[in-house]
């Protein structure tokens, strides 16, 4: 992933927010041929490392051909927003902003009490704000066991991490201030984001 | 990417709608090393054909590699939205509703004057709607070309196109019913996108 060296990030408590918010994300691999598939992952932290978990269907290309050691790319957009150059003081070209992660890795495929663990796992995150949770241990492991029967889970090692952060921290005071204020009245959640993302970047810096 | 065939769509009206409202996606190649880059994306629709076309830094990793004939992988994602198992009427496990739409194809690198055309079209189509629109034509093409020698354009020349629409086709009318009846009290705007969706997918059955 290229990232010029003003927007590029080094920090894990970011990286792993995003993973989290953007937890539907995209498996990408070449094995044999391009292949890219939308799954939900988890990051999962282990002393001092991590790793990201997720499943497809079996019957995906992607599970028939990917084998312990292989390389794949996990791609993670978060928040992203059109940047209109007319926000700026002076005449200049469009943009976007957004914040991505992008982890390089090596697969392990998840043994079967792995996968199981994943599941749980996955479905807590998700069910735990529901009215009426639907937990693992609500749907029972016998179902549970015959779903995982058409699940592939892979484990995957970082070799390689990405953490984009465009916030347009190359703009003078006037440009940045405009363009808070232009996303800010927007009704799109994703330019409200952007927004709030900038204040909160300047003021780390 | 693998669509099971309850999910899958043959629509191109679809397929244009999703890569028009979702142009900020992801190009995915495999020449030398598994890569990705979040960019700008345009459908160019030629009598009854069409490719897509998007640009990327020239300082990319991609930008160095990429020649003409290579294979690329365009991914647009739209809404997506978790589905919680415990809006069905009987216990199941809980999934993610999305559409997206996948387009493999050959590169052909843009001319000076196609990446021209190119940055024309796509800031026509984002300043339109602004208050003051910053158009190439009130940039100037002086600004334009300078900022164009930084820029790498490539059209993409679909080989394949995968369109998924997974919008709880497999669900019974009670399931289907709730499940939008939940989405729809989301503050999410994805979530209630693809409440919409299931409805407006469900009409044309």
């Amino acid at each position: 992933m290229f990232i010029p060296k003003i927007y590029k990030s080094e920090d894990q408590e970011l990286m792993k927010k995003i993973i989290s918010e953007n937890a539907f994300a995209l498996l990408i691999s070449d094995k044999q041929r391009l292949s890219a598939t939308h799954s939900m992952f988890l990051l999962n932290e282990k002393e001092d490392n991590f790793y990201v978990e997720t499943h497809i269907s079996k019957a995906n290309f992607q599970a028939k051909v990917l084998k312990d050691g292989d390389e794949v790319l996990c791609d993670f957009l978060g928040a992203h927003s059109y940047i209109s150059s007319s926000w700026y003081e002076k005449t200049n070209v469009s943009t976007w902003n957004y914040e991505a992660v992008q982890i390089r890795g090596k697969v392990k495929l998840m043994t079967d009490e792995e996968l199981y663990q994943h599941l749980t796992k996955l479905t807590f995150k998700f069910e735990k704000i529901q009215k009426c949770p639907m937990f693992v241990e609500t749907i029972g492991e016998e179902m549970v066991r015959k779903e995982m029967k058409g699940a592939f889970g892979i484990n995957i090692y970082p070799t390689e991490i990405f953490i984009a952060n465009k916030l347009s921290q190359n703009r003078n005071e006037f440009d940045f201030e405009n363009i808070i204020l232009n996303l800010g009245q927007s009704d799109s959640a994703n330019e409200k984001k952007i927004a709030e993302l900038m204040k909160k970047n300047r003021s780390l810096i």
